[in-house]
Formats: C-alpha cells, sequence, structure tokens
C-alpha cells in the first residue's frame, strides 16, 4: 500500500474543511494554538512511517493520554480495574454527573473524565512517583526523550476546571477515590498536558496495533489479549458521544483529545496520527475524522 | 482453521454454565421453550459450515432480526435512514423512553426498540406488501423458504407488550414515525416472531462478512460500503447495554435476541450463530456469549 | 371585603396583559376558542357571588377536573389511593415519562397525567357507571344541571393524545392499571372535556373551601380532615411545574387547566375561578394568573 | 388555645415512636448528639411562650438556617434574587447534580443546597463581614446573645463534605457563584453549624408568623409581602422531597434540618420549634413531623 500518496491525496480533499468548527479555547494556552496547524503519521508494522505536513509539531494531547493511563492500570491491577470502572459506552450526551449520580459513583468506562480519574487514583496509590513513572511510560512508547508536561497547560486547566472538580468530589463522595480530590486532579491535568507531535503518536500507538508483539514498555507490560481488548475498549468509547459514529464511518478503534489530536489503530496492520485543532460540536476534530474516514476508504481497510 | 474441533471443545467448555441464567419468560411462548437446548453453527465464507448439537432446531430470533430490517432500510433510503435515527449506542441503563423524551423522539440507533420501530415505519411506507416482502428477504438470505412468522407469538407480545406501545407512542407524539402506532407495532412484534435455526441464521449472516461479495437478496442490495458500516452499527450497539461488555470479550459485531440467539460476524472470515435460551441479567445468553468468547480466544481470530 | 369593587379593578390592571400568552391549540376545538374571553367569580362561604365580564360562559375547564376526580376517590378509598401514587411535587421539567421510568410506575401526584390516570382507574374499578356517576357529582357540587361532556373535544384529544397513550402504556407496563390503557384514556379524556362556567367553577370549589361543612355531594362524602388535606395537595401540586411560582405569587391552593381556567381557594373563605385562555410557557393562564395575583394582594388575604 | 396542655398530650401521643428513626452520623459531632432528646416550643404572636421538655438544649439547626440567609438575601437584593435561583420543589429524589445539570446550574430552590449556596454567594459579595453579620441577624432575630457558630462541626463537614464540594464547584462551572468555590462552602458549612434551643428556633421564626409587624432586625428589613413569600416558598420547598407530605400531614410551611430540628409557622398565630435527633428515611425527624402533624390535628388550626 503507497501509504505517503495516499496522506497526499488525503490531504488535498479535506482542504475545503479547512475552515470548519471551533478550536478549543477554554484555556490560553490552547486558544493560543495556531488552528491552521495540521499533521497526519501512519507508522505500519513492518517498520514504515509515512508523515505529512507538521508531523513534528508537539500538541496538547489531552484525553489521547487516558489510552495510556489505562495500559498502566491494566498492567498493575489486571481486571481488577473493571470493578472500579465499566466498559461500556457513554452513551447520552448528558453524560458525566448525571451517569455518575445515578449509578453511584460507578464510571461507565476508562475514557470518560470521571473513568480517568479513577483509573489515575490506582496508579496514585500503586506507584512512588506517579507523573514519573507515567511520563517515563509515555516516552519509551514512542521513543521520545524529550516529551513532556506542559505545567502551564496543567495549572491553567485547575484553575478552571469545576466540572472536572465536581466530578472527583462526586467519585469521592461515593467512595471510588482513595487519593485525595486534589491529588488526584492534579495528575488529572498533568497528564492531559502532555505534548507530543503526530509522529510521536503513531509510534506510540503502534504498540497497541501490534498485539502479536510482546507489549512492554518502562516496565508496562501487557498480554496480547489484554492489548486486543484496550483496542475493543477504544472502538466503543474512544470518542465519547461520536464514539457511533466514529465506528461507522472509519471504522477503527481509537481515541481522540480536545487539542484536535486523534490516534487510531488498525491492528495488525498500522497506527496512525493526526492533528487539526478546529472541533466539531461533540470536541472532535473536523479535519481530523475526515482525513480518517478517506483513509479507511481509500485504503479499503477497515477493521469491518 | 478446524473450525468443527473447536465447536466441539467450546462446548466441553461451556456446559458447567449450562443452567445459569433464566430464559424470557415473558409470555407463554418463550416460556414453553426448552431451557436445555443448544446449538451453534459457523459458516466460513469459503462455503464451510461447521455445526455442533441442535443446530437445526428453530427458535424465535427477537431482536435479531433487526438486523434484516436494517439492511432493506438502508438498501430503500440510503444515508437518509440516519436522519430520523442515530447511531450510538444507548448507553445508560435507564434507556429507552427517557432518552427518547429528552433527545425530542430520536432513537439512538436502530437496534434499541424504539430505533427499530422507525425502521419499520419506513418500510412500512415503502413496500407493498412489508410483511411478506421482509419474510421473503430472510428466506432469501438463509436460502430456507420455510421460514416463517410464528403469530401466537407476535399476538401474545402485542397484547403485553405495554413497554414498547409507550415507546411507539412516544415516536409517534415526536413525529417521528408515519404510519399508525398500532400499524407499526404489529409489524414490530411480527418480524420479532421470525423462527430460525442456528444454521439458517449463520447462512443469514454470511452476507455481512462477506462484505467483498456483491450484497443482492430479493431486491434488497447494499454497497460494499453499506456492508461494513452495518457491521460498526452492530459491534457498537448490538447488545443493548451490554456492547461494550460484548465487544471486550469477543470482539466481534453481532446481535442478540432475548430467545436466547446471538448472530456474528468476522468480517472476510465467517459468521457464526449460537442459540441457549438462558439469558444474563442484561438479557443476552449466558452459554451463547462464553461460546463466542471462547471461539475468539481459541481461534485468536478477533477483529482487534 | 368588596370583593365586586375588587374584581373590577383587577380586571382594569389586568386588561394591558390582554394579548400576551397562547391559547392551546393542540385540538381543533380548543384552537376555535375566542381567545379574548375572560370572566372571573368568586363565592364566599356566606353566600356571596361577585361574578365580571363572561362568567357564564362555560370552558373546557381539562385538568381542573382532576381535583373532582381525587374527591370521588378518596372518597371511595381513603388513605389507600396513596399507594399507588404520590403526593409531591413532580419538580423538575422534564417531567412525566422520566420520572415514570426511574420511579417505576408510581406518579408523583394526582395532578399530572401519569397520577390522575392512576385515580381513574380506582374509579373504574369501584364504579358501576364510572362517566355517568362523576358527571353527576361535579353537577351536584356545582348545582348546575346542564353541565355535559363535549365529545368532540375528548374525541378529538383522544386520536392526538400520543404523550398520554405513552403514559399510560408506562403505567400499565409497571402494573399500575387495573383496566385496560384504552379505557383509562376514554375516561381521561372525557372527563378534561367537561365544560363549565367561572360562576359554575367557584360554585363546585367552594366546598372545598368550607371545610367546615360536610361535604357530601351525589354520594361523595369526605371528612373536613380530608378536605383540608385536598387543598394540601392543590397548593404543592397543582400548578404542575410552577407550582412554587404560583403559590408565591397568590398564596393559594388551586388547580389550572389548558383551557385557560384556575380555581382556587382561601379557605374559609372564598372560591374563585377566573377563565382566560392565552397561556405562558407553562400551561397556565396569563391574566389567570396575573388577576390572582392582584386578589391576594388588594384583599391583603393570603393563606400565608 | 390551651397550647401547654395540647404540647403535653401530644409528647404522650408520640413516645411510642421515639425509637424510630436514625440520627444523622456522617459527622462525628452529630453522631455524638443524644438521640433521645426532645424539645418542643410554640410562640403566639400575642407573647405567649409554651414549652416541654428539653427546649433550652441547644442542637445543630442546620438547613433550618437557609431561612435565614434567605430573609437576609431578600433584604439585600430584593426580586433580584430569584434570576439566580428558583422558587419551585426540586421534586424527584434524584435530585441536586442531575438536577442542576439539566436546568444548567440554576437551583430549583433557595433551600435545596446549591440554591442556598448561591443566596450565600449573594450574602458574600455584599456584607463586609458575612459571618458576623449571619450571626448578629439570628442573634437579634431570636432575641439571644450567646448564638454561636460550632467550628467544629462546621470544619468537620467541610472535610467530609465531598457532595457538597461538587454541587459548588459545578454552579461556578455554570457561572452562578461570584466568589470561590471554597469560600461559599466554609460559609455554607458555617451557617449550618449554628446550635439553637427550641425556644431560640421558636421565638426566631415568630417574626415571619407575625408579617402585620414590621420585620426588621439588626438592619435585615422585609416588607409584609415578602414575609408572605417566604412562608410560601417554605411551604412548597421546605422539606426537599417531602415538601408534599409535610403540606399534607401538617399544613404549615416550615424549614427541617438534618440535626433533628423542624421550625414551622401557623400565619398570624404562632411559631413551633420541634426537635428530635432521630431521622426518617428522607432526613426529617420523625417525632418532629408527628409531633406537628399532632398540633394541627388538635388545635384544628392549620392554613388549609
Amino acid at each position: 500500500m503507497d501509504y505517503q500518496n495516499i496522506l497526499e491525496s488525503i490531504y488535498k480533499q479535506i482542504l475545503p474543511f479547512a475552515k470548519e468548527g471551533k478550536p478549543a479555547d477554554y484555556i490560553p494556552a490552547l486558544a493560543a494554538v495556531n488552528p491552521d496547524r495540521f499533521g497526519m503519521c501512519i507508522n505500519t508494522i513492518d517498520g514504515g512511517e509515512f508523515a505529512i505536513e507538521q508531523s513534528d509539531v508537539r500538541f496538547s494531547i489531552q484525553s489521547i493520554s487516558k489510552v495510556f493511563a489505562l495500559a498502566m492500570a491494566l498492567s498493575l491491577k489486571g481486571e481488577e480495574v473493571w470493578k472500579r470502572v465499566g466498559r461500556e459506552p457513554s452513551g447520552t450526551a448528558f453524560n458525566s454527573l448525571v451517569q455518575l449520580e445515578i449509578e453511584h459513583g460507578l464510571p461507565r468506562n476508562p475514557f470518560i473524565n470521571a473513568g480517568a480519574m479513577v483509573i489515575l487514583d490506582m496508579l496514585l496509590t500503586s506507584l512512588d512517583n506517579p507523573e514519573e513513572e507515567f511520563l517515563n511510560f509515555v516516552r519509551k512508547l514512542s521513543a521520545s526523550d524529550t516529551i513532556s508536561y506542559n505545567t502551564v497547560v496543567s495549572r491553567s486547566e485547575r484553575e478552571t476546571g469545576y466540572l472536572n472538580a465536581a466530578i472527583a468530589n462526586m467519585l469521592k463522595y461515593h467512595k471510588n477515590l482513595d487519593c485525595e480530590v486534589e491529588r488526584v486532579l492534579q495528575f488529572y491535568f498533568m497528564i492531559c498536558s502532555i505534548e507530543m507531535s503526530c509522529k510521536e503518536l503513531a509510534r506510540a500507538f503502534l504498540a497497541f496495533a501490534n498485539h502479536k508483539n510482546h507489549f512492554e514498555y518502562a516496565g508496562v507490560s501487557l498480554t496480547s489479549s489484554q492489548v486486543k481488548r484496550m483496542n475493543a475498549v477504544m472502538q466503543t468509547c474512544g470518542f465519547y458521544d461520536e464514539a457511533g459514529e466514529f465506528s461507522y464511518l472509519v471504522g477503527l478503534p481509537g481515541k481522540s483529545g480536545v487539542g484536535g489530536g486523534i490516534a487510531a489503530i488498525y491492528p495488525s496492520r498500522y497506527s496512525v496520527a493526526v492533528w487539526s485543532p478546529r472541533l466539531n460540536s461533540k470536541g472532535n476534530s473536523v479535519m481530523g475524522i475526515k482525513a480518517l474516514e478517506l483513509l479507511t476508504t481509500e485504503t479499503e481497510e477497515s477493521i469491518f
């Protein structure tokens, strides 16, 4: 498959949508990002790397980091993880606190904010230096030593993060957090502030595409079955209230972030990362989703 | 792959769970089914058929028929279908009417009852003899001319189907039904009453596994892309509030019915149907899910 | 107190609001009512009657009839009534079906549609000729033999009453209706179609104002304590999602109807009925509420 | 009316219920209260005081203090108060955060926790020394200079008050708090920690019973109409999800607290305070409600 050519063809086809959507602007650091940036990179399991445009520019990966958090928790706790968080799609648009109140503090899945906080609470009680070990894992996964947290972003998010603070307090009220609310929130905003390029993201996700290879990075170790099951969770829960839509249009497991990044996987073939800051009303990158839809259409490769 | 051997090995492994769960008993006809029945059949795209136990015994396929209804609607209406029904998982356990009220009569997907009713309303306004044409399509799809509705079941369901009547009235109130409430309910309970064996179901679903083959049965015609997308919808929405769980454990698109049947697909490889009447608390067949989990584990074949 | 003078003064003060709001038009019979009609009538417990404008013109009392239904049920069943219906305000605007689903078919109070249906179900199983006996009770209560059902209205409502049909089916599903859904709906729309004038309504409600007098009309008999408690239910639940607002502005127990009528009570003093078809966004008569607010302000009489 | 005799008769009649219910124990200070305490005191507008049992013993008035907060806010802001908080009953049992999320941060009324926080936010932005001025107002109202905050209670509540922290954060997220979350929570728990005896509470509430007297205490000034309207709000919203029940059984406006206290008003006649720590499942004092029900039954005085 001539992925380089396909990427270039895709880019031409999505240019008409370049001004659609609105970048996240709830904190200054995100509002300051140039909304016209675009990057896309494919990593194949046989070692190929294909990239276009600003695939070396780092951006705030935001919720994509929840995938890394889940990997660490599964490595540490195994199936026990699912005692404190579900793996069902969150469904309805009136999500978060309503669901949490009705289901007594058990988040629907590890990719909604509430679920990610519970996962991070597990890491906080299991690891000696959670922030350091988390970053180290991400660096090893993407083979890039300079990936870092952006503490301007994380602090800024904490200061205005009232909804997330409400969620964390609800979890604590329902006894689904062991650590203090403030500690969990800090860690949460910290991991969301990690900055990576499309190339780094694609490399990091290649490990999830290649389940036949043993997954072992910085002490985080997953079985082939665990890797497959993480893909299953990404498939049904990776795009908030647009998981079905993404599955329908693209047909690959993946995870999006409010910074405009999307990482996805074609199991046993490739990983792909795409970045464009303008978001649709559901909080997913407009050009990113378009690009991935074209990718599976042009290659005729989807899991279905 | 020696599927026959695998099926026999699976059967031995799931026998310990043979008495778990409780069959549907909300109408006499379902309560009268022998709960100890079991069947399982695989059809491969290269023409193989592998079956064990009572794979020739017909049972009430119930909600599995919603897949056939969606196929007909897509053939007739194309993407227009999605103007009146979503394709997102229904999510939360407090389902159906709450979601319908809050989202003003737009059902989340075509596999929840509300969504199926909207799909059937489309068929009713497009077809001359809806019941006849529907049955004809299913017969052609499974290459079996004797498949029939069970009108004892459908009438019995209509008489006690107050929740479904509430749903249909809500849809009508929100102007998402063109036909009369009663007409839609009749058709709904009719298609749910179809009886098929595991062998017939597996054959019918093979068409969805084999998207490279042109899908054309009794005038119902789908493109390769439409077949793939139907699989995507089954993946995220095929198991009500257990879609994530099924995706996690089994990793195949599929659809379950309250009669204890499950049909699933490994795209480009095989279709599989399994039947065991005892259900878990979410309304899915206990042994059926176990059997499919073992199938993807033993064959190491899943879409992820 | 010179009520006649007060009524005339009120009328002048509310004239500026004469064109505010929108009359109910969901059925032809209601849409055909002249929206500029207005009537208001006070009956004092010492026998006075004070009326202005079109207080002799009959209109569709709609939900006001739920008060009469509750009186009959309390007379027949006493406190047992509260086993099948609550007496708490319905609260949130996303009412009816959501509440019913979450609270498993137990309606919040007898004045929301679901609650009234349960009350009517009780009457249907207890009375030989429910429609006849209900009408007879209302006639005796208002000392007017010509009060009647409007079957054009009731049939028209039944034909388009999908939301109410959904509610009745939900109640039946939760086993909170003994009679058939259709029978309950018929009776429900029948009692809502009763037509009365302001004079007749005021007279009918006087019995609820005068709890020291024995309540006994056409075999419907209530103790002093039961009459008081009916007032309490009207106070907290008589105005759907505007009960608090009405209590705040007017301070009297009462009940409104979508036909633009409101009946209210000053215990031990008077009853009052007002009618003006234009409704606010909550479904209550704009001029009616204004008029009652002015009444308690001008007379300085409220229960608080 | 021989209130002293009536109180003594009531006490005898409620003794059989002395062990029913369970006192609040979510913080040590409340769990340490002797659950067998009981006090009841009536103050008539003509100057009488009638008390039985431990009517001089102070207890944590908790949510009853929300009435005082509303009085201060109305005095400072008038009708503007209602732009940021509703006056409708909260209704459904699935309360607080669900309602707040769906209605975008506008609390249903000033007596649910969310509403009280918004009221306190108004005081915080208007007063120089909010804690001092609030306490001063309560002292003047009850003519008792030694009433105080219990900072052991308030600190203890803050430490475990995760649900309230979630609520405050939701309000802040929806921009319905001007002050910092933490500041509002502190003030909230502070006013809830006030300790008063039944005698002091009855005296404080007498001002709300006597609307013909000018309401003016420590600079807090309300018109007769404002006092009446506060009673209306207490009537429909004073008992959380049991407002209808209390209205039905007792028929007086009032406010309960989780410390087991209830204060109520018979407008133009008397105020009454009762205290017994054991609570029913809705969080209201078992003996307290029984005692008030008997009071209105025996005196045949209720607002209806």
